[in-house]
């Protein structure tokens, strides 16, 4: 039995609102230990106010943050890195560049462009909570700069099943650039998407990953109860 | 005298119209190779319309692409830990935990804000080029959400001149994240920012990938010029 204190750490919130529930970025770190079989702890953070201690380990006051072998880690595409340095099978060593390109790729061209248009269909669907929606036509240019890159990964998932051979961390980065759009439709147009995403959410360890996710809250929502708060 | 044909290939475009000039993301690569004291030759891919060679490189349609060492790499940030990984001094090797979540901090976290806050200018100062503006109240929002991330960094460039540790790669990709919102402004209230943009771009390696740039543009143009295009 291993050492409960030599386990990886993923630190989220210790509470958050409803509506991030089930997309909250730790569930990127939470996958890729599942597919990898590698146990780990869960610690927590206020969601807000933002506390010292979590600054000085995440600057922009973020999660998730990795503790693991004596390293503090933010950012979700550096952890997912770090966690594919120790696990080959979600980095094969002789694909690290398509691994890389591709994690990047979820990350820097295709959530830089659907991250926009999700904030503009959030504020069109509830501006009490996320403030007046933009108007029409400029979503509508947010939606074709975001189609523009869905177009182009369209095309790369209609000919295989993940991005970079088998399934790899680019892949947990892709899929979870995309659900946010698919939630409100961004891949209706798009069958080979929708499948890729089937096939990801499909998999056993991002259930259990979602699944533990969406515990956390319940447990946190309790203690809030609990406390009276 | 090395073989040219051994020499890494930066792909980017044959011809762009100005206002990108100085920002194409070939000068990552540039920078990188620059500093590293590496040479490497240019490529050229049109610009409009996307030719299926470029496409089958980039899925995306854009550049930078790097050819080095029998791979063919596309995402700057991909192209950059590649570069990285050749040269140490780029990136550290008891460092790379920190160089790589300096470099998505980049482009997952501050690129991904100032990039639709630059679009959404863009519009308001050149509607006839790229759209209409949205409403002031949009704009006001898109600059929230990047100052947000923009007092997190400047807070941390306060107490120390690159990201992490010596200058890396990771400082090419935020100066390059930083330089289209700072020519409109954006960097304006943050002294600590503005100072390492100052010094980054004071670089003899910044300062020769950026005039390579656009000395690529001006012999397009006389190329075009040249041939009665």
């Amino acid at each position: 039995m291993q050492n409960p204190d030599s386990l990886p750490v993923v630190i989220t919130y210790e509470w958050v609102p409803d509506f991030p529930r089930g997309l909250v970025r730790d569930i990127r770190p939470r996958w890729a230990f599942e597919e990898a079989g590698l146990p780990y702890r869960v610690e927590t953070v206020p969601f807000q106010p933002k506390t010292e201690a979590h600054l000085a380990m995440q600057p922009f006051g973020q999660v998730p943050v990795l503790r693991m072998g004596g390293q503090t880690i933010f950012e979700s595409g550096a952890i997912l890195h770090a966690i594919g340095q120790q696990v080959p099978a979600l980095m094969p060593t002789d694909r690290t560049t398509a691994v890389m390109q591709w994690l990047f790729a979820a990350l820097n061209s295709v959530e830089m462009m659907s991250q926009p248009w999700v904030f503009m269909k959030a504020a069109e669907a509830a501006p009490h909570i996320f403030g007046a929606a933009p108007p029409p036509e400029v979503i509508d240019r947010a939606a074709a700069r975001m189609n523009a890159k869905l177009d182009a990964v369209e095309r790369v998932l209609a000919g295989r099943d993940w991005l970079a051979g088998p399934f790899t961390i680019a892949d947990i980065a892709m899929t979870e650039a995309l659900r946010p759009a698919a939630r409100r439709g961004a891949l209706d147009p798009y069958p080979a998407l929708q499948s890729y995403i089937a096939r990801a959410t499909a998999r056993p360890a991002f259930v259990k990953a979602h699944a533990d996710q969406m515990a956390h809250w319940q447990a946190a929502d309790k203690a809030r109860a609990a406390s009276g708060a």
